[in-house]
């Protein structure tokens, strides 16, 4: 499948963001190499490429939450991807936040600004 | 000013999507170093840092679009950016698109499915 992405730029990946397909919120940002972006194509579910474990990251693997792609878009440089996913679980982040945004700067200061839908110890079979 | 950014991981830089403040619509992917995340917190407009030139890119500083920051997040592994953004004159994408994820992979191709808010050739000086 020919869609131009360009995966030289960084060594083989190109950061892809994830976003919640009905309220737009952006859960996570992820890296995918060829093998993954072409994955997450064929099978509709997201699959990155984790840069600590050095291999393919299928998205809820462990946890059971995967993200279901619900549309695959590529930016005007064609070195992103957007993908628009349902969060089964609905929480994105290995916190146990929906988002993995969930801190904002604030006078200087991280300040966590949502709450957490599950525990991340209770889901995790593996200590964090 | 200590957000705990982690710039090691990437060579120096990390990626910086910019969503818009009021829609939710994904803007961009684009890269910064801590010259340029420090300058976008003291200023509250978004300062990026160009890969291919090689320096400190204020956003619009050639098309007048800038983008006003409204909320800057921190991902869980501290090596992300998400800025909520106000973009100026509508359209992030140097382009001419609202935004730079302005193609759907769609059975194999690639489609636009946006519609161009300026014409790039009137909004910059240089040719393309």
């Amino acid at each position: 499948m020919n869609t131009t992405l360009d995966f030289d730029k960084a060594g083989g990946l190109v950061p892809a963001i994830a976003q919640d397909a009905d309220t737009g919120e952006v859960l996570m940002l992820a890296w995918m190499n060829r093998e993954a972006f072409d994955e997450t194509v064929r099978t509709g579910r997201a699959v990155y490429f984790s840069r600590s474990r050095n291999k393919l990251w299928r998205k809820g693997e462990e946890s059971g939450h995967f993200q279901e792609v619900r549309g695959v878009f590529i930016d005007c440089d064609a070195d992103t991807v957007l993908l628009k996913v349902k969060q089964i679980g609905g929480a994105a982040c290995h916190e146990g936040y929906k988002s993995c945004f969930f801190r904002q700067l604030d006078a200087g200061e991280l300040k966590v600004i949502a709450e957490r839908i599950f525990d991340p110890k209770a889901v995790y079979k593996k200590a964090e």
